[in-house]
């Protein structure tokens, strides 16, 4: 008789954004005439750069020659994509990372949710709290964890990291030492980053213990500040102690377009067997490749006239990013994030619970946000907002806080 | 201390197709005056057809403006492709399934290989012999099954149903109840049919034993003959015992554009569980959509137009297969498939291996094909040949193959 992985009903209710939409959905059927402002999901809103609509219509148009016309992509990603990912995103900040180290995707979440996979169950994670779900869900499902404790609103066997207005929003070194450590900076919710110091501490703590840190730099294009890092990679000995995650969603406008690439530096090991192989085997076996107009698309990203655009609207969220951040802050807000990130930290008014302040936020204003809960119990009383509205609506929602 | 999922080591040596792809690198640098026919992966020629160029284009040009610019997709789909699916897939073969239990993705390899994880890793799988290398590798991989033991060349805690020339190539019932049975059809590798009456009784079998049938249907477009079935929904009682996986790879060239599906029937359920609500659930955690362009280019294969034009290209493998399959059995071979699929099943002469006929083709003929023994023990002494070529490298083909 087939059985399920009764690890999956361990997780308690639907996924966050699910939630979010049929609230959502459930308004504006009772309220057709309201016009709802999307801070909520964390989805990019203007259209792909013109070089990339360019360099999409001439990949389609190879594949419809039969001289040009390409079947299955490469396992681990196209050459012309890994070299100058490698060269600009590694070479060209100093980072020793070359092009047989990066492996391309579907994008950072899928990556993110199968790289531990690669790991063995008795590993203990930990993760922030707050944090994005995917690292602990994946968990969940895999059978890494112990069951859900709806109480405190946490997993058995995982070690959570409390990201505070006390401590910065930055995570501190646990007691228990961790197998697997997932981090996410610039961080996706709460806005923070950390420094390059900070960043190489963890970076010494995982050798010294033989941790692994999975790094999520999902957000680096948004960093201003120089002693941010963009890539663990920055900080010395990152190379036998890291996997790196990059996304081009947020990027270069690539939410419905998914791409994303993985780095596994080759000497990096965990009990003496190397991790590079064991993720180019999980590719080749059970990945079949980004779509070849896709990775072409990718490939336009890094070409002078596409950088170019595509700086103008990175440029232009962060606008919307400071819109939020200053316009909140004269209302009276305590708002955090927002300088190296799209995302904006709020502390939620009245010491409203983060569904509270939601339902609060959409009957009264016509506002979607995130509730901080929903990234675990370390983001209640908090609400996420992203930059990734257009200008009118950043400013038409900014004037709606300031009136409720 | 991390430690690394030590499932993976127990996989023997590379994955089949890298295997070949060295091979015959090293024999076209020793010899690059070969002109070499690659008849091994099952990679598809054709360009992509005018009406899916033209809808691609269509697309791009979309994500270029502010107004119809298109972020992430629906999780499971978008509703276009769905409800298209439903009615020209299912609905006109007089199949029962809705479009909210079709499942989008970026293709059948990431599904079924994805598929194992929403079951128990008790459940012990039933595979054919030859097989699909996936099936196995992703459920060895996930600690589904034993040791590999190199002198049988079959993994432990695995039901392997032998498909052999004295049964047809076609499995029988096993002594043992599989939980999960993995069948293709039309099949990769031997290009065996199983018709409407045989399928039917593993329908009623798994439904009377509470099994599940991972019905991979990747080739149902190559079907030619009445009684076998496109789907296995065709089979009363399907709907409470199959999962079925379909790719657009196969049907429209789609192989570098990534597109494919799953079905999951809603009351299909494991010990009182339904599987759709778990299958929704990896797709939201660990997943983000096939691309927009991709999706609406999959709509297209379903128009007047772009059935009639994929239909064409259909027609130019099937010529292919029946080039290979008179023209092998005028020059004496062995050979089976090709009728309903674009697969030829080859015994080797002279009681060659695999592997052994393998080189000496490639060596004497320069021709590439994939070794049986590749796909499991049960393939050892065959071949498989594609009829995805050219029609001129076929011909060419079959014409060394006569002077061989």
């Amino acid at each position: 008789m087939a059985k399920v992985n009764d690890n999956y009903l361990k997780l308690p209710g639907s996924y966050l954004f699910s939630t979010i939409a049929r609230k959502v959905r459930e308004y504006t059927e009772a309220h057709p005439e309201a016009r709802i402002i999307r801070l909520g999901i964390g989805d990019v809103t203007q259209p792909l750069a013109e070089e990339i609509v360019d360099t999409l219509h001439k990949a389609v148009d190879e594949m419809g020659r039969a001289e040009t016309f390409r079947g299955y992509a490469p396992d681990l990603g196209y050459d012309f994509l890994r070299n100058v990912i490698a060269k600009k995103d590694y070479g060209e900040r100093g980072c020793d990372i070359s092009a047989d180290e990066i492996f391309i995707s579907d994008g950072a979440k899928c990556d993110c949710g199968n790289i531990q996979e690669i790991f063995s169950l008795e590993n203990r994670i930990a993760v922030c709290d707050p944090v994005y779900p995917v690292y602990v869900d994946s968990n969940v499902m895999a059978g890494r964890t112990g069951a859900y404790d709806p109480e405190k609103e946490r997993f058995g066997n995982v070690i959570y990291l409390p990201c505070l207005e006390a401590n910065g929003f930055l995570p501190e070194i646990p007691e228990e030492v961790p197998d697997l450590i997932y981090l996410c900076f610039p961080n996706n919710p709460t806005g923070a980053v950390m420094k390059r110091s900070a960043l190489q501490e963890w970076v010494d703590y995982a050798n010294k213990n033989h941790s692994v840190i999975l790094f999520d730099a999902a957000y680096e294009a948004y960093i201003t500040e120089e002693d941010v890092p963009h890539s663990i990679y920055e900080c010395e000995g990152a190379r036998t102690c890291a996997i790196e995650f990059r996304s081009f969603s947020k990027t270069a406008g690539f939410t419905g377009l998914r791409l994303g690439f993985t780095v596994i530096p080759k000497e990096l090991e965990a009990d003496g067997v190397k991790l590079h192989g064991l993720w180019a085997r999980r590719h080749g076996t059970k990945y079949n490749g980004a779509p070849y107009i896709v990775q072409r698309a990718g490939e336009a990203v890094y070409s002078d006239r596409g950088r170019e655009q595509i700086r103008e609207q990175i440029a232009y969220y962060r606008g919307n990013a400071e819109c939020i951040l200053k316009g909140l802050r004269a209302a009276g807000y305590s708002v955090s994030g927002g300088v190296n990130a799209p995302y904006i930290w709020l502390k939620t008014p009245d010491h409203m619970t983060s569904w509270e302040f939601f339902d609060h936020l959409l009957e009264k204003a016509n506002i979607v946000g995130t509730p901080g809960s929903g990234f675990g119990p370390g983001g209640e009383h908090y609400f996420r907002l992203t930059a990734f509205g257009s200008r009118e609506n950043t400013l038409e929602a900014v004037e709606r806080f300031k009136k409720l």
